[in-house]
């Protein structure tokens, strides 16, 4: 298929991987398993579909560096770092904003750098009728059957006669907020409802336009930009992009427009890799439940997680996190690996630059 | 007084406080407090009665160059070490043996190297006493007060009219090995079982006349070395030494001399630091009950020890102990502290010589 673009957004921090996590080290950019960081598994799983010459990273500019050192197979000039955080609908308006003056065919496919996807060949052959819809002129989203009645996630309603892994797209009945524990049961049991991975597919030029209709104010700053090649492109992107509206992608277009269409995913193995545990839970593990990156000794311990370069020596304990890096030693009880986070807002607080 | 003389044991390997503990940094050569190692605490507090060129330190191959680096004021040709690991009965025959030959009138204290006795002041009052009744003939051994049902120390059973802190040399009605439980407890109620601190005095004659009547062929194989100033002396020490029994002198002399005098400590602050249990109850603690050498970033977490040189983040973590070393970490549960030697068995099973 022609005129196909990727825009991979690696604008997050990831704080809750503290201590391997820093600003200059994000989540995205981090090996968890394997020889290769989230972002460089995302950018191989797509390249079936999308080769590297024509994806787009949106980043920011702490990390931009270390992404053009791991991603040498994608074009320097397509790897920008944002001048501020504005959540997903600027950036996105931004690449569609790029991509529809370079080629004003062109359909991007959204696919965040940080996620974990087990099966990248099944999930690579939901790419394909997704960006064919997409190509037709609808916003098409990809869900992801749920395994558990999570509470953590957005979720997208589906026909009640859905059905994972048919990949053709069907009209979607509507998008619903991270539900609380009742709701998220009644979704798992009802069957239709599916976890939405953030991963969208349109043309540039349909997403501008719904840009303009839902977010006005943004298209308009966005519209302002010179093209991409002009010298003042970037100087211009500096005043603008922190003048656009801090919103998601979600709530600023795909809540609103009607004839959503979406793509249901039967058992790719996606996982968003929301913390610690998350990691802890995708490793293999030993008879104790014990998982190791690194080199362990262990001793009547189990269902504990150990990231380090060097020997740990465990003895009687259970269910930690253990993540030792050269000038930071995080200890966690697994059930509190959401809470990272809250350890780097107190080193912030401190004024620890040397920890962040 | 004249004629007094310390010999100071520092033997021991301290396995239990891996992976500070090394072979070449056992525990009497490690800072756990403040910035004195273990032994140079020894040696500070003793000054006040025996000045360190009265000092004696027997010691092993591993670790005699870094106690002659952290006690630059003992003669270096009073530290030994011992060819072979034999207890502690002929590395004090051998001391006796030494001392006798130098000054036939000796009076020698023995101490172990790598015990914490936090009020000083108080227990260099109770030398006094002890070496002057050493000095009549006795051999003397100090008792200090239990604080609680303990069943890892030998017991010294006083009169039952003792007082803690009376300093006066009391004959002593006998030694008891390590107690069970029950015992302890009876021990405790009774009132007159002191701990057992391995802190004795005796003429080095004395020593060595006890030691040829229960120990004859150690004490003859000690007899057979050449004046300490020999050149001979070091390589027959080498043959000799191994050759010896491999006893403790409680078991070897105390039990058995008749007519043994024992001072009974009050409470000086004494601690064999038998575990990195003991280190955490002689810090300081916060409201938690956590103890701290280093930094550490403490979100809803009790009881624990942390010694570190960066900075460790514990959350949601409960009685743990933790120890950084460049080369590896340990992470045990308070409870199992006195089984961290076990871990140091799988290391030296494994052949993991770098981290031993």
């Amino acid at each position: 298929m022609s005129h196909l673009y990727g825009l991979i957004l690696a604008g997050g921090r990831g704080t809750r991987f503290w201590p391997r996590s820093r600003r200059r080290r994000a989540k995205q950019v981090l090996r968890f398993f394997g020889e290769s960081s989230l972002i460089q598994e995302t950018v191989a799983r797509l390249n079936p579909v999308v080769p590297p010459d024509r994806l787009w990273i949106i980043t920011n500019q702490h990390l931009r560096a270390e992404i053009v050192r791991q991603l040498p197979e994608v074009p320097k000039r397509q790897i920008l770092a944002e001048p501020a955080q504005r959540n997903t609908a600027p950036a996105i308006g931004l690449a569609a904003h790029i991509l529809e003056s370079i080629d004003p065919e062109a359909v991007m496919g959204v696919f965040p750098a940080d996620h974990v996807i087990r099966r990248p060949r099944e999930f690579v052959r939901l790419l394909n009728p997704a960006f064919r819809a997409a190509k037709e002129g609808k916003i098409v989203v990809l869900g992801i059957q749920p395994r558990w009645a999570e509470t953590g996630y957005g979720y997208i309603e589906f026909p009640e006669d859905v059905k994972a892994g048919k990949w053709e797209p069907v009209s979607v009945l509507g998008f619903r907020e991270k539900p609380d524990a009742a709701t998220a049961a009644r979704f798992l049991a009802a069957g239709n409802f599916y976890w939405n991975a953030g991963m969208f597919f349109w043309k540039a030029s349909v997403l501008l336009d719904a840009l303009r209709r839902f977010l006005p104010s943004t298209a308009a700053l966005l519209h302002s930009l010179p093209a991409f090649g002009a010298s003042q492109f970037h100087s211009r992107m500096e005043e603008v992009f922190p003048r656009c509206d801090n919103i998601s992608i979600d709530y600023a277009v795909l809540e609103k427009a009607s004839n959503v269409a979406g793509v249901a995913a039967g058992d790719v193995g996606w996982s968003d890799v929301g913390s610690w545990n998350a990691v802890y839970e995708l490793h293999k593990r030993d008879n104790h439940g014990n998982a190791v990156r690194g080199e362990a000794l262990i001793e009547s311990s189990s269902g504990s997680y150990v990231d380090s370069e060097k020997l740990v020596a465990l003895l009687g304990v259970k269910d930690l996190i253990v993540v030792d890096t050269p000038d930071a030693l995080l200890i966690a009880d697994r059930a509190r690996a959401q809470q990272v986070g809250e350890l780097v807002k107190r080193l912030e607080k401190a004024g620890r630059e040397d920890l962040l």
